[in-house]
């Protein structure tokens, strides 16, 4: 094994991250199941009826107590393959179908539209959240999907999804919620974002994001089985008969602690981590602008602030782990491993740096 | 967390399985990078770069020291992957583009066509390998690979590659071999399948199968890194700035246990158990001829026999994990957790069975 330095999984500066410690229960659960397989449930039964149990606690979290769905891999192959049943459902082979999504979603959509061969629409912003006039203009016959955003990945903006979901209903297309990062805080908001609160067909949703699962942990939920029949294939020579995942062989370890998470965490543990990540977003909104920094109003707990480069540099330099958002600004994820002291940390080292460097702003 | 009777991580019966237990060194390395994720190497960078010396040890096991590639969630993905890079190399819109793979290939590449819009086109066996005749009459101007199986799934045949390979050559078609399974057994027997004794262009090898890595860890390889550029998708609020995979968010305790597993045991660690179990495979083999079944003769450690279906389900009553092939034979694949003894207590449940219900054959 390679020496290393810095312990892997020290998540002291990291402020870039989307994923973040394991809830312990979760971690445990995790390293017994390290050697199972759910992609071969004849085989592998526990973490068999273990993903069940995960879906159906899913289902607690976004109002469907009965939903349909599957532990994928993360948050890339459920957008994947929700696109891909909107795609199957599609009849002709002759015209290309289209699929429209708010300029904020995330570059899986764009990697999805490679893989499937569907062409992607792109719709302009307004205020951070999808313009629905926009989105509008971009439908047509050949739309198979609709997407909504509910929690984006650079600012935590939520789209208005009952709206686009109409939208989508207007021309027979899915409508499909990437709640990837946002599903684990969004149940304790006034948003409507989940199958209760809209007609939704498809949602992504990932434990091993706000849900402290350990990776890989994504969710593929669908409001019924016939959904997902559009993804099964064939499969000889495992004990089952057909799969409907994007991979084959895949994660026990990931099923067994996303269960662990939630049943720790739902809804208790999330709604208080909310409230204290909430407030941190908030109590670093207000430093950064007093020292004269712009801040995007953080709606989830997501920080985006406009830095001068030299001064992101020479905190990357220290040890920060800091990513931009697409108009460069430094963008923090306040995921539950960042807490008011990490951030103290973080806003002394600012004020360090520009006294030693007098950095403009 | 559900309370269940049988350890689910206990492979004492399991013989239908292409993963193992895994190696210690394995088990260790992926409880240590849990918490990681290689698909955000900027943030995560000692896992990533755990990943580019996993690509460097594979490239010691398929001969090609300087192999580009990456750590996969499995083999489905590493075959959807190729194909996709044999898809966007081909140029037209209008057309669509064909892969022809022997009947024997893994259900993946059905998922891959799904997916992927690629005509699949099946070329039948002759003695359970490729018949180079039947592929090379799929083959024309619109096929994009042409793939060759290095251990199948039913039986652990190699098709001819070398010759696979040229007939994919003539056509300007890639050459994708799929060693999944057979990849960390090839090494070590007479069969030409790899980088060194082909002109292949990409493969599949998945050290958690018998490379004795935690799941999730597969791999795709390529002879040079401008294939894997045919995947790359902008990946803006990362610290990188591209992604190849197919996943977004991914484990880095699979990346971490593959590197743990070849250390341990490239080379010697994976012969030994290769000379085991291909005795181990052999033995029973002659075991189960001498109490009439029908097997076919085992070139890698998988050993299949007709048996009656009542047997069969007798067999799973008393906890056997047994899957079938397509022909509806059992099929024991003798990965390293199947040892003398564990056979031993199989063949003599068997003999225990025909005493019990008197079974014909």
């Amino acid at each position: 094994m390679q020496r290393v330095e810095r312990n892997p999984q020290d998540f002291g500066r990291v402020l870039s991250s989307m994923c973040t410690r394991p809830h312990p229960a979760a971690r445990d659960a995790a390293e017994r199941f390290l050697a199972t397989n759910p992609g071969d449930p004849g085989t592998y039964e526990t973490v068999a009826s273990l993903e069940r149990r995960a879906v159906d606690l899913l289902g607690g979290v976004v109002g469907l107590p009965d939903v349909a769905g599957y532990v994928a891999s993360g948050g890339t192959e459920a957008n994947i393959q929700a696109v891909r049943i909107a795609r199957n459902r599609f009849e002709t082979d002759t015209r290309t179908p289209n699929v429209v999504v708010p300029q904020h979603a995330h570059f899986s959509f764009w990697k999805a539209a490679d893989v499937l061969g569907v062409e992607l629409r792109t719709a302009p912003l307004s205020d951070y959240t999808a313009n629905l006039e926009a989105v509008k203009e971009q439908i047509d016959e050949d739309t198979v999907a609709v997407v909504g955003v509910a929690g984006s990945t650079e600012y935590g903006r939520v789209d208005d999804i009952p709206a686009l979901a109409d939208l989508a209903d207007d021309v027979g297309a899915l409508c499909h919620v990437d709640a990837a990062w946002g599903g684990f805080v969004l149940p304790f908001t006034s948003f409507d974002w989940n199958f209760a609160s809209a007609d939704i067909d498809t949602m992504t949703i990932d434990p091993h994001k706000l849900g402290q699962a350990a990776v890989p942990a994504g969710g593929l939920l669908a409001r019924g089985p016939e959904l997902l029949d559009e993804l099964a294939i064939d499969t000889p020579y495992l004990e089952s008969t057909s799969q409907v995942t994007l991979t084959g062989t895949r994660s026990g370890a990931g099923v067994a602690s996303a269960v662990a998470a939630m049943e720790a965490l739902w809804p208790d543990g999330y709604r208080e981590q909310y409230y204290e990540s909430q407030a941190d977003a908030e109590w670093l909104t207000a430093k950064l602008r007093a020292r004269g920094f712009d801040v995007v109003p953080p709606v989830l707990p997501i920080v985006a602030a406009d830095m001068p480069d030299r001064l992101m540099d020479t905190l990357r330099d220290r040890g920060w782990r800091l990513s931009r958002t697409g108009r460069d600004e430094a963008r923090v994820v306040l995921m539950p491993h960042v807490d008011r002291a990490m951030l103290r940390e973080f806003v002394d080292d600012i004020d360090e740096v520009f006294a030693e460097f007098d950095i403009g702003r």
